[in-house]
């Protein structure tokens, strides 16, 4: 029942050995981590291998993994916590960010904070001259994504971090959590100072997720209290959500080459399928996500989700936040696609364990839908 | 192994069935909750009966309850909420507040806004007359905990209250975290505005908790994204964290009148046996949680916790989040307890299947223990 499903990009079934892994600290190892007993050693020891994992996902070092409880509060966390270090009072971020960055950053735009928004072009790229011209002297942090949750479109990494060595002293961020799970972060390479990650987008479960802060780089804490995380993010985390993250950062390492290379090859059937439609793609084909196909019909995209669920098909029209506020998608009006058009949009994103005849029978139930809907066109 | 446990303060052991609700969701129904398809829909529906077995907790609606990640959240939101909505700058909270809802409030005091802490007597008691001394014109909220983890005092509700229906406009929070497990928190006739609660205190998962904000009250949120929360509490928040949080408030709700019954009979033994050492209880005997002892032993509270680790008994030498940070507890400090006295510090707090045969293991092992310290003392 689950095989035809296509959100990957807003909830992913976690892996079998994920779930595994939490198993025991759902009741027999119970204990708080910061008390003193042998029960609370073992949790000790398991955190910290699940940081280690995290880490290696990106280069890291154990120590600058932060454990938090989603790529929302991450990126909450990054954003604000740069703004409230004080002395400097401008940010930069994309105009395809997620949701949690673009609503973070207007929220201390009234705050009183300056806020530039750089655009992107057609393909949904952003131009680091622009990203470079954007940056003033009260500039204390560029907000750049590293792929986007909707359309899937991969920023050009090496030249972001062109321009952060241009300014040292500007925190750079950027939200990996949809791009880490196929590609590789390497933070030995890359200067970003923030990094934002998720568990349930590696196969792990929700409930949890990481920022990464480069050491030596200071940010004032999302949440003030007890002493965890070193008293950056206190609040008592899960050992069991700590279990399936690392367990899933650990095997997503391992795999991921595999994975995405098997995505590319489901994905070039719908590329085909949509190229002989006439249902144009958005944004780059090539620096994108393996799992994402966004598109746009020349029908109401609601009523192809309607008629595929019909079918057991459960696909988008986009971003479940905007989707949920029935409200325009700000990142693909930043692609330049207008509310009329934007209607026609639908979101697939594939998943790891997707079997060849599951995509086969996506293609099938879309060109009917798709065909029934243009027949009753005016 | 965990039945000489005695740190349920800080972790409690969630209940078997706590854990069976939440098995369903931990892969098998793995939607995202915003998307569309007859599995978003059932945890939908499950979402919905968990908010409203919470909220029966404390007799609210459903729609004034939000899901949050932990308790530190809940008290960093409420603080921080209240905060941001502007216009008035002074909050007051009590001197024995849990470390989150303390250093939140020192945290907003280093960004600007003035900062009340009303004192508590030798008892731990605020007196309702200093809470009313200290409001102004310019206070937003005020802060008084409904009862203490460390201590186990259960504050005056009732007069708090009366404090509040004489200034309606300011926000009354209160931290209602270990309060509701065992005591009961009626919002039909409590007038406070805003309530934390947690479900590991309830029995139920670490990872989730809760704010109550009344209807008609507005704050800001903490987060900013999707339109999780109706907006006010962005995040993917993990279903199986709802189910098990959902399960663990109906239990605790049917179950807490013969739970805290049986926690005084259990505790009275230790009452007994404290008052034959001489060992002095810290705090209002009377109006305390039924879980709760906390006493100051005339010998090192850290050497009495190594001798009974060393027997399989964990407790603490009070909260874990100052013990780990290795300060001084400000609570003692409130309370008028001098640091030398604080270091003999020592806090059982019992769990509803905790057998009587092992309270009799724990008074023998306390006894023994304190009996070699004094001793050794010269």
């Amino acid at each position: 029942m689950s095989s035809l499903y296509f959100n990957n990009a807003f909830s992913k079934q976690p892996l079998p050995d994920v779930v595994a892994a939490m198993q025991p600290y759902l009741r027999d190892e119970f204990e708080n981590p910061l008390t003193e007993s042998d029960g609370a050693e073992r949790i000790r020891s398991m955190i910290q291998k699940a940081r280690e994992s995290v880490a290696a996902c990106i280069h890291a070092k154990p120590g600058e993994i932060y454990f938090v409880s989603s790529g929302t509060e991450a990126n909450n966390w990054a954003l604000k916590g740069a703004a409230w270090n004080r002395g400097k009072n401008h940010l930069v971020i994309s105009a395809v960010e997620h949701f949690s960055v673009y609503q973070t950053a207007e929220f201390l735009r009234r705050q009183g904070f300056d806020l530039t928004i750089i655009p992107v072009d057609s393909s949904g790229f952003v131009d680091p001259a622009d990203l470079a011209r954007a940056v003033r002297s009260s500039t204390f942090l560029v907000s750049v994504q590293s792929a986007s949750d909707e359309i899937g479109v991969i920023q050009n990494a090496q030249e972001i971090a062109a321009v952060k060595r241009r300014f040292p002293d500007v925190l750079f961020h950027t939200d990996g959590i949809q791009f880490v799970c196929y590609e590789t972060l390497d933070l030995r390479h890359l200067p970003f100072d923030l990094v934002s990650l998720s568990s349930n987008a590696l196969y792990g479960p929700p409930g949890i997720a990481a920022l990464y802060i480069r050491e030596g780089t200071r940010i004032q804490p999302l949440m003030h209290g007890g002493m965890q995380e070193e008293g950056m993010r206190p609040g008592y985390q899960a050992p069991f959500l700590v279990a399936g993250f690392g367990k899933a950062a650990e095997i997503s390492l391992s795999r991921k080459s595999r994975w995405k290379e098997r995505l590319l090859d489901l994905r070039q059937t719908l590329y085909l399928l949509f190229d002989r439609l006439g249902v144009p793609v958005i944004g780059s084909r090539q620096q994108r996500l393996a799992d994402n196909i966004l598109a746009i019909a020349d029908v109401d995209g609601e009523a192809i989700l309607t008629l595929l669920l019909e079918r057991g098909v459960r696909a988008s029209s986009g971003s479940t936040c905007t989707q949920y506020a029935q409200k325009e998608s700000h990142v693909l009006k930043a692609l330049g696609i207008a509310p009329e058009s934007a209607r026609g949009a639908i979101l697939f994103t594939l998943g790891v364990d997707q079997a060849e005849n599951e995509i086969s029978l996506l293609r099938v139930t879309f060109e009917e839908a798709l065909t029934h809907l243009r027949r009753l066109k005016p």
